[in-house]
């Protein structure tokens, strides 16, 4: 069939044989099939679906364009996790090197932030030197050596998923539970993983803000990469405060050390357990997740997670010392504070409005060819269900000297609604969903 | 609105403003906008639609991308008829100089032949010389002097029309009411017309199969373009068989002439009566479609249509005496029938089937940059409806000496039923429609 015929058929609700979308995105992946005819099949996938087999032969051909990591004669179990992403979500820049420590090798392949959730390689890029476009043959003889890398996706990697994704950014298209579950299984894929654990995002910070969203696109994503051979476990997580105090990439990333360190949010804290503790589960080094949460604490407690932090950071080009050093992270900063107009408790936080306050202040990027000052940010001071007194702040902006933030203290004025009576904060653990045996 | 944020407000169905379609067709005719986005967009259109706002607003926003005629300032009432297409469909080669002939002025920009329907610029265009490629002032000076020109869309006319149906004919979104109506209406409105007279096909040969469809396309296209000034009334008229006996171009071309001397097929010489008796009622010619029909009658006994049609020959390039000269128009050809396997009657005749054998046959193309040969096609022996001995021929293949037309043949033996009891062919004439007053 012709890329026309496959786009009438999927138009006109009917079930594309797997070999004909393995030629179609291979072809796409060559340059060979035009950006319009595909953003007509997307958007056609967005109204229809994909079916089960569709949906596997989409992400197989994604997979396919490309090579992978290459880890199958490496010794050990290979475990990642992957995040819908957040507002204050750094727990990747806690997880890898902790879970690294204590066994699993951990061959991380993240994203840079787009709109108002941030990315890891963000994160990561605030440290003076660090690299995160290591090649694959940098990335395995690391992987080798150390247990864990953090990358980006290399043009090596699922190749038809980097340039389907941008085109899908432009066509909103993005937004389809199957082509979501394609993109992020296909190269989760790409990584050799035996295991994975998905941080599936709900609320008013979450792509999905919905509840039965995200359970729909959980329940794809553990099917999918399940029936794929990669033994997959997702737990749908709160997202209607930020993870944290910190936003923004160097304090994001001070806050990840804080974790390392035994410190940090409780939060923050609480999740990175959690799903490292699905991982030693999923890489066998556990005999259970609450197992695995008492091996991670002790690589806590003996400063293990975090020497394995230093020794990727070094690996990777930046300075370890870096890390113990927030002003040379962060850069000359200023502060203004944003108080409560009145007295009484934090009953709603619009966590995307934060995040595009952030986008504002510089630490993010709508476009995705756009920089990000990696020092700016904010500190939470008062988030969903907490107290706050009339005139109290409760978020701090850190900016450049000079700056006007007028518009992000607008949109953090916007972001917070203060009530009369007290709301609890919403449970972090939602929900976990394994597949069926 | 971002291009994005307007494809996502029509995915999600909303309702576009009018103002911001303008902007964005403007800017696709520009090159501002890249296909992909469009695409993704008229992909949203098929599913959700356009309400009456929206459709006007971009059919204006087509309109205004380009020129129009310029015939404002030009004497006289002006017609044309429109076509949704079929197999055999020669009317207007017939049609616009009969009318003429009659005292309206007949601005016709036609469309070249693609799939299985054929087109009156490539049946022009088997005359040697005629020249269809006319600039917009060239058209002005010969409807000043002639009353008629029949033309190609120029670069000038609806170049956002241009542009879009080329990216809808390989992105899967050509057959959605409102984008079809917004095409025609668009490049109609164009023409600087008075009234239009629109010929929406039905049946195994046309574009919409289902009356329903048809009756719901008449509707819009009528609606539209009375809304938008010109009065406009449509008929739907049957293609459940080619009209006519001839299918091919120069064969199609010979057969409008016979019509014109007052002889041809029943049905081609009722249907450009009627559609030519409603153009001279909504010129003012006539008071009637009777009184038209009866006018455009004289204009065929005294000849004066088929000089008309000699002067735009020769007015646009082509030697007139071509016309007359079958053996010079058609080249060399030599010819197979097709016989019936069985004798009864013809009780179904796949009308688009015998359309692609036409196209395999080398008188029509698949491909917009395809070639046709103007003398190959089709004698209809035996139509839907009619009797047939048992290997008795149905139907003539006019191919050139040597070719291979096996698959023609095929093709042909499996457009056609033959049953064992008559079934009447259906009424040429199904429905009138026009705009409530």
């Amino acid at each position: 069939m012709t890329p026309y015929e496959l786009i009438r058929a999927k138009r006109d609700g009917g079930e594309l044989a797997p070999d004909e979308i393995r030629k179609l995105l291979g072809a796409y992946a060559r340059g060979e099939v035009p950006d319009a005819q595909m953003a007509a099949l997307c958007m056609a996938v967005w109204f229809r679906g994909l079916g089960p087999a569709e949906l596997r032969a989409w992400t197989l051909a994604m997979l396919h364009s490309g090579a992978t990591l290459g880890l199958r004669d490496l010794p050990g179990r290979k475990v990642d996790k992957h995040s819908t992403g957040g507002v204050g979500d750094k727990i990747s820049l806690c997880l890898a090197p902790l879970v690294a420590a204590c066994g699993p090798v951990v061959p991380m392949v993240s994203g840079r932030g787009l709109g108002h959730t941030g990315g890891t390689l963000d994160k990561l890029a605030s440290i003076p030197g660090f690299r995160t476009d290591l090649s694959l043959a940098e990335a395995r003889a690391q992987l080798a050596e150390l247990g864990v890398c953090m990358l980006g996706q290399t043009a090596e990697l699922a190749p038809a998923d980097r340039r389907l994704y941008a085109l899908r950014d432009v066509t909103a298209t993005v937004d389809s539970i199957p082509l979501i579950a394609a993109s992020i299984v296909s190269k989760k894929l790409a990584e050799d993983l035996d295991g994975l654990v998905l941080d599936v995002k709900v609320g008013t910070g979450a792509f999905m803000r919905r509840r039965e969203d995200a359970q729909a696109l959980a329940r794809t994503l553990v099917a999918l990469a399940s029936e794929l051979g990669c033994r997959t476990v997702a737990w749908l997580t709160s997202m209607d405060a930020p993870l944290g105090r910190a936003v923004g990439n160097a304090l994001e990333l001070l806050e990840a050390v804080e974790v390392l360190r035994g410190a940090g949010p409780a939060d923050v804290r609480a999740l990175t357990l959690r799903l490292g503790g699905e991982m030693l589960l999923l890489a066998g080094t556990a005999s259970s997740v609450a197992a695995g949460e008492q091996r991670l604490e002790r690589a806590l407690a003996d400063g293990s997670g975090l020497d394995r932090f230093r020794a990727l950071v070094a690996r990777q080009g930046g300075d370890p010392r870096a890390i113990d050093d927030p002003g040379r992270l962060l850069g000359r900063l200023e502060s203004r504070d944003v108080a409560s107009p009145s007295g009484g408790w934090v009953v709603g936080l619009d966590t995307e409005a934060l995040g595009l306050a952030a986008v504002v202040l510089g630490a993010g990027r709508i476009r995705a060819d756009a920089a990000v000052d990696p020092g700016v940010g904010f500190t939470v001071l008062r988030t969903l269900g907490d107290a706050v007194e009339a005139g109290e702040p409760v978020l701090r902006i850190h900016h450049r000297p000079g700056a006007d933030v007028s518009e992000v203290v607008a949109r953090v004025q916007g972001a917070y609604r203060i009530g009369t009576a007290a709301v609890p904060r919403p449970p972090l653990f939602l929900e976990r969903m394994e597949a069926a045996a």
